[in-house]
């Protein structure tokens, strides 16, 4: 942002009330070597055109104009992802599941656990994305009938990460959410298609994303159809290597409180740390977050993919207790037996 | 870490029950061919040893010690600073002040007003460090003195930073908490210099510091003589310009919940932004800190350095107020007059 | 690495016979508390593990073995690419064209100066990744037949990027080299796609990837079908706004001369610069690299897309004329009329 | 940097000429709507004012002024250290020598083995940071003697670290060259000491620096007296474990070429493995370095810091001979017996 001042401007008085506002400025000037305008550093606080203008000695306030019209539109709105609401001042939900969806049984009893914590949709991975391609990468379309199944038993919304743009149909068949992954942020080509599918979309921040290009890959989604995109923080590539990834709970509140997005937290991915999962799902909720996404597993021992940071049962029953969350509706008669944790 | 396995040892057996427990964990082959232990990820769970020894198929558990034993005989033990008690269990503390010590009336006003606020420690920089050496970088010495008076005034403790080798003593005579900042996180002449000044120490998180490195230097300042640190996350590097630095929340976590070290908590220099303290401070005291760091000033238009950051009176106490912060003692008699907010 | 001790080896005779091999280490204690065992840090140099075997005092040489076998494979191998090699000890290559394929006439004029730079393949994007939906993208298939034509009048090789699974086939029907983006580096649907199309491919770093996520990356690829791999230093997420990116040199000279692999490096995009390719173009030859992608523009002032990092024609020319690339070919006889610069 | 425009000013042909000049620009609007500038990103080819306001339709260039005034003034300008001069067109320097001065013998023979690989001045610490306090840190001041005397015997210049205010003048008296290392960067205490000993300094940049906060901490020398700043890119801490930190040669090439600052690389620190460092020591040259500094060792199995990253004798020589260094001065006639290495 670039404040141009009137020619009769103290530079120290104009400057002085701006920091009043809570704005970074450094004098800049012009060619003739004299002061004529102000440079406002972007991690200033945001403030409305029209108090900055009314500042005594502002001419112009000059910025670039947003480029993600359509998320700004999301302002404050929540989102409808199935019959439920998440974001724009409606309580937080609870997301669980296991990394992946492994058999009918893993993901029944991970449903009913989820159920009992009070969560509203239940996660799991049909399709995994794998740093090494010898690596379990999930059961793919199959899996997305055993998660639907296990999420309709215990009246819970899905959702599921689409990798390919040749499942796209086939995700948004069987979830209410399509969740888009980090390293599929600036996939294109993929945005494109999720878009398409004309249904709500969790968009994870990429691993090296500022806010800015996170806030246009949501851009790229809504432009192509997506009926609303909610973020979702999951840590981002740090040099500290006692937590899995580093998680940005400023960008959330930024989001949030800034830009009124809705967003929810992965503090499971970010740390990778079972010990850290429910001091940093408080901390998330405490900067603003509209909901959390914690992995659970009936069995860790058995997890294919990311057990270590995931809960058991009883940990992700007393996470959800503390935190205030409670099952949403009465579980179903003929629930499936669950596997003891 | 490395796990040894037992001859007799399945490999994926022992990985499942260590994956269990939260390790995540690689097969390591020998000269030989074999698998023969497994390499333990640095963001793995912390778990006690005899856990791990216990696990059927692991021979031994192999691990670098730790580099630094006076700050782990400091685990879950508060610091005495004054008549104070921080971290330990104690009740987190509010310490609040204006970036810098500008005027006798000015620290005056700021330390009612952080009185009022619940505040237990006032801060204050009679010496600044400034990334330019054409900026004001404090009234010095005679600010230590202004810095004191107004402390007890109300009643409060006092933290200010230390930049020199020279100034150690005249700091350590004013202040009940020496401040190491970011900047000297690895200024070994000074960790040196203040250690020996036998008082406890505020260390902030250098601006690329891991954990283990910011240990080390507390330890540095242990092994000198200081009688305790505290650690002070204010923000590391990092590559969004939306805030002004990037708060590493799970490293507080991380400290307090496993390393069992007092830790503090600087929202506002983190940020950057006065609309974003709020919902860090509240996260921050989530994720386990034993206390916050705010910057607050009487006139923030009128700062003479980082006023954009800075609370205004009234925010500050309704920011208190809302966190649960209390004044902990009945205001002087004869309160110096408070500058209007 | 863990470098297990005999019981009779001397500690420290140990560790400085290694590090006079050039390795970090670090004793490692069992649970009895002696120290059995050394930690090789992960940047120390490359050893053979019979030289460790063969220090007195060490017992065994365990270490996670290598998850990428198949580039492994490469080592020392020149890629194949049309009639042309590169890597593997062959001369370095020029890579030069445009951002965008904007006309027939535009990357005409591209080949040309290429072709006369000392070019042997030409790059130009029909598919392009755009942060912002707004921006243009590229012409699409109809930009491969242009590319291509441009490429055969002046006996060049084509590489171009493929960012879609439904446009794999249409690529690589017009590029003897198929080029994965940084920001598809870890969308696996397309490098399992790519890998399909049996051809070699050139693989840009993501923008916060370790070397060794890149490695695995080549080999999703490889395992899939392609015939080789290149990879390209493009620069990566930095802090300092004075670059576009980071450019990681010391991670072409790892790769070139620790691991064997053909690398070449964009000095273009790295830095944004027009200012500096010169001297990156340089240093990235010096430090191993077989070749270079320079972007060149017949008119900048008219590039749709990254315009201001492109090199016009006679900057490219005496570009390449300083770096000792010579045209290969004769220039056909009805060579189209090149757009002035 | 914002330019403004005219109010006839066609805004595309502005931009595009401004992109032909190798300006990244973006459209900004007033409070009434309209496009009324264009904002420049920092990472755009340095333009002269002139050429910028040449273009038609640019009413104004508006910028901040340089805050380093002092630096600026060393454009282009050698710095003398010693009888030598390093920079402003002057041939590259070879600087070597252990990273620690251990013993009179050891940095003889460092001594002796540095002038025959062509080096101009000897390095050694005498006084070393550590991580760990439990490390070793220098023989202090009586290394000073050593080093001094070990330089002496070869007809070299010293240069070497200072660490604490109370060590500035014994460390001037000994070296004509002051080392601020890369965790001093910003401490400004030292600054200002170190400046007033009224000498040259090699100031190495700080681990998370950007390049003008870099440049910010030698305007802090300049103006407490230092006779010349010399850089010194040592590395940056990155995200990748396989080289011990990230050395950005494109920070060397903007400071050579666009600030036409003296610059040095150290590529044995910056990547920690030996195998790197001849490759990165030719990449530096490339990029425009006026030397480079590094680390070598008579016998490095016996080093006391840092032993894995130095060269031994025979590399060192080599290296030198490689990359066109020559021996200065002849050597004496009754030099010390050289350590074999």
């Amino acid at each position: 942002m670039y404040i141009q001042l009137t020619d009769q401007a103290s530079v120290q008085d104009v400057r002085a009330e701006l920091q009043g506002l809570g704005l970074w400025t450094r004098p800049m000037t012009g060619a003739a070597g004299a002061v004529i305008g102000l440079d406002v550093a972007s991690h200033s606080m945001a403030v409305a055109q029209p108090t900055i203008l009314a500042v005594p000695g502002v001419a112009d306030v000059i910025d670039v104009p947003s480029a993600h019209p359509r998320v700004d539109a999301q302002w404050g709105e929540p989102i409808q992802v199935g019959d439920r609401s998440i974001g724009g001042g409606a309580p937080p939900v609870l997301i669980s599941g296991p990394c992946s969806v492994e058999s009918p049984a893993q993901i029944q009893a991970a449903a009913a656990t989820a159920a009992r914590a009070g969560a509203s949709l239940l996660r799991g991975g049909a399709f995994k994305p794998r740093t090494s391609p010898y690596c379990f990468d999930g059961h793919g379309r199959q899996a997305l009938g055993w998660l639907r199944e296990a999420a309709d038993a215990y009246g819970l919304g899905v959702v599921t990460e689409v990798m390919s743009e040749l499942e796209v149909q086939a995700v948004a068949a069987h979830a209410e959410l399509l969740q888009l992954g980090a390293r599929n942020m600036q996939n294109y080509a993929l945005l494109r298609a999720v878009g398409g599918a004309r249904k709500p979309v969790l968009l994870k921040r990429g691993m090296s994303a500022t806010v800015e290009e996170w806030l246009l890959s949501a851009e790229h989604l809504l432009k192509h159809g997506a009926t609303g995109v909610i973020f979702c923080e999951r840590g981002i590539a740090g040099g500290d290597p006692s937590t899995r990834y580093l998680l940005d709970l400023a960008a959330v509140a930024l989001l949030k409180h800034v830009y009124g997005q809705p967003v929810i937290v992965d503090p499971s991915l970010a740390t990778g740390r079972r010990d850290l999962v429910p001091a940093m799902a408080r901390a998330a909720l405490a900067a603003g977050a509209d909901g959390l996404l914690v992995e659970a597993h009936p069995d860790a021992r058995q997890a294919r993919s990311d057990g270590p940071q995931a809960l058991d049962s009883a940990a992700l029953l007393a996470l959800g207790d503390a935190l205030g969350f409670r099952p949403a509706a009465p579980r179903p008669k003929h629930a499936p037996t669950e596997v003891a944790a």
